[in-house]
């Protein structure tokens, strides 16, 4: 077999990582003024639960692996389920490299009458994880050690483009998709990472824009680029399909349901009672969007399925997400009862079934993740904190924003198919797709 | 496909159900003498762990899902695991609106001597979780939130009739199953857990029953209803089958022992030496319980099998289930072996065989649920607290309690088995079973 | 089926273990000035984290069941998987009885100089966790019941002689395993740790071994006993063989990925910096790892594959161990990256394919624990704590015990396989795995 140079560049470059790694010098950290406190400010209890929490949110990308791969084709689901786990692997090591200073570094933006509004973080500001160590950062998690909120934050940054993956499945190129995944992260998700979550993000700070847990940074951007991905690669060959692995993704949602008390709970930072709500409304939500999708697929005359039930469940889970911790046990039914009937409707919607969304990834996370944004800004408890809290200027910034967060997200993500496909094509061969990525890709394929 | 009234119906009674919890107004609480310690009580260790074994209790339902689906045969694998996992959906929303009320609402029962037993809550106490929040209860949970009591206490909830479906699987109709677990849990489980874990509840008071985590409200009462079940449903048509995939039992017993640990360790409330204890007795009684089925299994001339291992652990997790915080190790050991053998052999009783339980609930869950309460009244430490510590009058209550329970759980269950069959139908048509659940209910099956 | 005796004679250990167990008095404990500290000294947050570790660890064995289960062959996927279950009945029950004593007892060993250096623990210090309780450990885990340290420390013991079992996968027969198993256990596992891990141990106290989780307790010496197990037992008659299940195998490593987190980051035995540093390490060299086998796979002519992506990924997890709470988070980027590249090379190496170490266990853990051993004696942080750190000595003592456990893991298996063979032949019948030790040792098979 030739050994293409795209694969000489690949070992070249985590070689590199490695290398300099190893010598990288980390400053020493004291506690100062601006951005540290002294290790004595760590509370034990919420160090044990974001350990948990962390933990909790690396299981979700092999749940993934299983939820998706439970659906396609049984010549696609070993490359299916490669797709989300991979993303451990390379965003990881993105992440500790630049990500999270992209995302949570030094904010970097313009002034409006004098006040900076974020939209990156400075690349120079924790550069190998440099500076991020024992001491609690000041702003972002006061009470916890720097790198448990830097490692909490990485499995955020691991799952959304493995969310992207559904999309495409069945024939994208394993090394372009490698390629896409790190240009995702550097250019979509680090910067809205930073406008929506760091203090001077534009779209926090200026928009006042709530995602408790990652409704708008993690599932309408990906929601979005895997809708833009379906668009770019076209349909696949053959359209027809069964799921060929139901209890996989039964097992899947399982995997995803758990992993998501990590996500949406472990968002508190902290082993406290928003953290306790925030676990209320992720469960509840997620249990009345899978009741209602069964029921709702049944009166428009589809049967009761364990499809149905997963999906929606995880349709819950991801239309919670911004809400979890603003919102009371009782609305978070309500959320999941109408995201289920909308992502639903979307769902078989037939001009939407003319793109080849392979998984429904946009019907379930994008707009899932829509729905959660409008949601919150409808109900989020607090004074002036929501539509029905007297905060109709908040609502309106909310609506704004999901605006140029879908313009952004999806054109963006447009773009960088365009730069990926130029440099290796995005799209198998018609034969590859034929004879299955499993065995055109990684020359492997389930034996039963 | 004609849509059936009863469907509409469903989906009428979770968008009611929806739209009522939206516009639920919630009453503000304060901390007050009867119910409501202050905010400053809660003790974040104990928030970090009951968060986590919340977490690891909803993990069972799937370990459930994977338990009993690669028992049953190939065309039922599905629609087995579905029954599991859809409580996940459905007590949920029930616990919410009316369950937990029932099970933790103010004691309504009757006086005897001036002294109040409760036999079930008030149903107005919590409706829609109201009053369920960031304060802790003084009796119930006084070191974290009340939301966590109530979410904790929710998996067991929805974990006790998954456990039932093992012995109708294979003919019982979705709908009706969905009907008879709402009934099951109003009438059963609620008051159940009434009368054994709230302190003025009537088995309690009044019986000094003790049931750690649940052997009694859990398993004793999941595997009567099951006995009644099979009985109710008769014979399947085709006794003849093999487990159609046992790496799925070995999957689901992992999940369910590493969950158990959820269930047990967490009922102590608290991140303490109670809970490490019974982290400990939790599963030495289920390795012990595994390697005596086992090696009994082959000197009664069977072969060692992974399905014996299996089931052989969680008989062991049942049976520890009540006494998990009372005893000690080295007793945990006896309470496996004892508790394996008698269940063994129960399962293998020809009596017992004329039964279809499909999947050996009653043997397994039922007897494991009644061994652990009678080892329970046997060795439980403490003064007076149990046979081998001076307390014969404790054991004798814990029989008469055993006998009680037994009947109201079994006769109760029929009862609900008849109302569900007058409704809907419980039983699927002859064809339906024939050609499996999975396809007949679901438009559903394993494509490989 | 005729019963031979080796069955009744295990049934009648563990009846008369239970049995024992059941009459056993433990000691009443009180806080000492030599042992135990009051229960005061009981910090929460410690106890919530390392009660969820210790189930975290535990996960990891069904994880390992699914690792090996779905590389082998469809007629030895439950064998395989049951080899690895059955060690959480077996060895469980051995640590409560006696292991626990040989590897934390009071020291037992010899005196150079007056001072004294332990071999092993008095096995009567703790039989059947007697004195295992509530109180902390002076020495050994003061802020966390003892009996959690117990329980945390035994999920280890578990696991060893689980990995153990991938290198003689498809022919060994399943009792003649559990005997060695206990061997194992007995007369190499917990000397080892003992020596490492015990403050007075000879590999500690003498050489100054730093072994943060088990790099050398855990994973060298299943390497080098799974190595002897490979040369002991021979070659299988057919070699010839694809992976049956590799969405298993990636199953398998998500659950020993999520489930290491507790293994290491819970080897701080608190919830501190040091845990959040053990868990960063962890997954970043793993992470590093996994993607560094891949594209050294691709650049060698191999395909990028889901079983390399999953072996990779072990590889780091199994090199960043001992070193994990030593070294910076840039540091693991280099671990994982160069033991992958000669962990791979190895695992292609000619010479090591002549032995039929069927998955590949040395290359992985005894390969992945040497490389841990040697880069946590260069890289780890504190003065004179390593080579790049003024620590020659403590370098050139960490390759001398390189060798001393080597050397006395792979001859010590040796020996314990030849006591094994002649109590029971470790090998089955030609017949028998011809037709599959699912079949043949257990009755069971994969319907589908």
């Amino acid at each position: 077999m030739k050994i293409e140079k795209r694969w000489i560049v690949s070992f070249a470059i985590i070689s590199i990582t490695a290398i300099t790694a190893l010598f990288w010098k980390n400053e020493e950290i004291a506690p100062n003024i601006n951005e540290f406190l002294s290790e004595d400010k760590i509370v034990g209890a919420d160090v044990a639960w974001i350990l948990t929490a962390s933990g909790l949110v690396l299981l979700m990308t092999p749940g993934l692996s299983f939820f998706y791969g439970g659906m396609v084709r049984q010549k696609n689901v070993i490359s299916t389920m490669l797709q989300s786990f991979i993303a451990l692997g390379v965003i990881s090591i993105f992440w500790v490299v630049i990500g999270f200073s992209l995302s949570f570094g030094e904010s970097l933006g313009f002034k409006i009458n004098g006040i900076h509004y974020g939209i990156f973080g400075n690349p120079f500001s924790y550069p190998f994880f440099n500076k991020v160590g024992s001491l609690p950062h000041k702003d972002l998690a006061p009470t916890i050690p720097f790198i448990l909120f830097a490692l909490f934050q990485m499995k955020f940054a691991v799952i959304t483009p493995a969310l992207i993956t559904g999309s495409f499945a069945e024939r994208v190129r394993f090394i372009s998709y490698l390629v896409f995944m790190v240009l995702f992260s550097l250019f979509i998700y680090c910067p809205l990472c930073h406008m929506i979550w760091y203090p001077d993000g534009l779209l926090n700070k200026y928009f006042g824009i709530k995602d408790f847990a990652g409704g708008t940074v993690v599932h309408m951007s990906a929601g979005f680029a895997a809708l833009a991905g379906a668009l770019f690669l076209g349909k696949r060959k053959n359209l027809d399909h069964q799921p060929s692995n139901i209890p996989f993704v039964i097992l899947g949602t399982g995997m995803l349901w758990f992993g998501w008390f990590g996500f949406n709970a472990g968002s508190a930072l902290a082993a406290n009672s928003t953290a306790a709500m925030a676990f209320g409304t992720t469960t509840i939500a997620s249990g009345a969007a899978m009741i209602t999708w069964i029921f709702f697929d049944r009166i428009n005359g589809r049967k009761v399925s364990a499809m149905g039930a997963c999906i929606g469940a995880v349709v819950g889970l991801v239309a919670i997400t911004p809400a979890a911790g603003f919102i009371s046990i009782s609305e978070s039914i309500f959320v999941g009862f109408i995201s289920a009937v909308v992502s639903n409707l979307i769902m078989n919607w037939k001009k939407l079934k003319k793109i080849d969304d392979t998984l429904d990834v946009f019907a379930c996370h994008g707009v899932g993740g829509i729905m959660g944004m409008i949601l919150t800004a409808i109900l989020a408890h607090g004074k002036n904190a929501s539509l029905l809290h007297g905060g109709f200027s908040v609502f309106l910034h909310h609506m704004t924003a999901l605006i140029l967060v879908s313009l952004f997200t999806f054109f963006g993500a447009i773009l960088l198919y365009k730069i990926t496909d130029f440099i290796i094509p995005l799209r198998v061969s018609e034969d590859s797709e034929k004879i299955g990525l499993d065995l055109s890709q990684h020359g492997e394929n389930l034996s039963i």
